[in-house]
């Protein structure tokens, strides 16, 4: 019996929330790893990590880190990718980029592994890891575009703290803190880091993720406008989004919008297309209230969709309630899952 | 110079959160009071009261509560509205009614004032108050639809949870100290007070508001849906709507998606109708941030709207935020404007 191939592995922001949520998932899911390396900024370098019970130091990312390397899973933010995946690529490596720095290039596939898998065997070295508020939908709407068509996609996000870091999760919970006692509340990073103004998420919704363009639409809106036509390979998709941020920690929802291509469907086959999707829960059953919520769907790796209704209107119109762990599917376990693929389907091998 | 005529009114539902709002309005607004009385369940009668400077007591409520009253204000839930509601007409006084007990009755307005003021002449003793959620939509879509048409609304809503009461919003409290502190989460009254099952609102969301109908969609659902038809006087309009609970108290959201009649209109169009709109603020510039949050609408009478898009695929589709203080222009508000607009037109005159 042949031994089992096994990889070198840089995952490049290790100490972040997402970077952490990489690690354990490597460990949980067995992943064939000869070697981690875990690559942070030189503010967080030298600390210590376990991985499958041994330590490990936290070093600086730099361009020959990635000497050796064969998968490097990047989650550090977009300029460190725009610096870095390249000269990771130059050493061997292939990237796997969970920031949106190449998600949009022509060369650079872009993948969520239930939905378009086959894209990564036209990787040029890097592969793009969706943003989280796309994921979830696509992961959802797939099944149901493939079995029935989808013309027209409509979309309001309910999207959670932890989109925006830990130092966001922070802000939260002091926030809500200091409201519950009386206190001032201080806003410093939300909506956006770096943005000329904040404001208390605390108690409140914002609707703004990410900066604005000049079309009145956000950049989040605009990812999950450009990212699902995309993925979903349908230019001609049309695609509308509204993003929000709620005051919760962990897990996007999204109300969801559809018009399928027929007319004569009814909420059963729509429910069956999803319980036959790979890697989607259905969660729908309104006389025993059931259906997913942020809360419900936390440190899971599956999509849930609940409130599946025909729309009383437009026979070919559908409303999907659709919550995902934003930290894993949209985040860290699809980063892992597209690695898993592309060794599984032997597109490290050089 | 004619003395200004002045009415007896009586609120019913006077010690609640709605009931208190309206008597708070009519003394800010100085509404023409000849005598008030405040009506309660058995549990709050005895309560004292001040209005305009002068103590009043409680009374609990009944049929002959009413005898001499000319506007009776009920806000005090269906079963009591559907009980003395007729009682109150009976003996003469015209009912404002906050619940949704007779909204959908042929004989009764169902009233926006900014909207539809000319029906509350057709009134047979009941005018209602429509739905939170459905009065803030319709006066932000009523003059947008006067101008350009509106053939199609589709609305996911983001709710306060003062629209369940002030127990609920106790409930938020507590469970976000709860959580905040490592204890226990307990739920015992959302999503909906008296239905099977509870779940935690608290750094959560929750994608049921009342309880569910046979079609799937929840109560709140459909009364947006089908109020917003009566009160637009378009039976052919197509409304849909995604009804949320989310961890905040005051002010509901809405992110609410239109198709015009005419292909050819810009954002610019849209806000021009926006801001020769009554009790509609338009606020709105993506370059300085510029937004409603519930934070920013709380405690003000007005609907605000932001976040006016153009569909990128639709040439007749718009986007747009529309938010507004649920228990001011959502409740109590909208019930004194209309107990004005009866009292201008001449509506109570015998």
């Amino acid at each position: 019996m042949a031994e089992q191939q096994t990889y070198n592995v840089a995952i490049v922001g290790a100490t972040g929330a997402v970077g952490q949520k990489i690690k354990k998932i490597l460990e949980d899911k067995q992943f064939p790893v000869k070697q981690l390396k875990l690559l942070s900024s030189a503010r967080s370098a030298g600390k210590e990590e376990t991985f499958n019970g041994e330590t490990i130091i936290v070093e600086e990312a730099a361009p020959e880190s990635f000497e050796g390397v064969d998968i490097a899973l990047f989650s550090a933010g977009g300029s460190i990718s725009k610096q870095l995946a390249p000269e990771a690529v130059k050493r061997g490596a292939v990237v796997v980029d969970n920031t949106s720095a190449f998600r949009m290039d022509k060369d650079v596939p872009l993948v969520v592994p239930e939905v378009n898998p086959e894209d990564i065997a036209e990787h040029q070295g890097i592969i793009a890891n969706p943003n989280c508020s796309t994921i979830q939908m696509v992961a959802a709407l797939k099944p149901i575009k493939d079995a029935f068509g989808i013309g027209k996609i409509i979309v309001s996000t309910y999207q959670a703290v932890s989109g925006a870091g830990n130092a966001a999760v922070e802000e939260l919970y002091e926030q809500s803190k200091d409201y519950l006692e009386g206190n001032e509340v201080n806003a410093e990073i939300l909506p956006v880091k770096g943005d000329k103004k904040h404001f208390p998420i605390a108690f409140n919704a914002l609707p703004q993720i990410d900066v604005f363009g000049d079309n009145g639409f956000t950049f989040e809106e605009m990812k999950m406008i450009n990212e699902t036509k995309k993925i979903m390979h349908d230019e001609a998709l049309n695609v509308a989004a509204t993003c929000v941020r709620l005051p919760f920690a962990t897990s996007h929802a999204e109300s969801v919008y559809i018009e399928v291509d027929q007319e004569d469907l009814n909420v059963t086959d729509i429910w069956k297309t999803l319980e036959a999707a790979d890697g989607v829960i259905l969660q729908d059953n309104p006389e025993e209230q059931e259906y997913p919520t942020p809360q419900s769907a936390q440190d899971k790796e599956e999509v849930f969709v609940g409130r599946v209704r025909k729309d009383l209107d437009n026979p070919k119109g559908f409303h999907l309630w659709v919550v995902s762990d934003n930290l894993l599917k949209g985040a860290a376990w699809n980063t892992v899952q597209i690695a898993q693929t592309l060794v599984e389907r032997g597109g490290l091998k050089k």
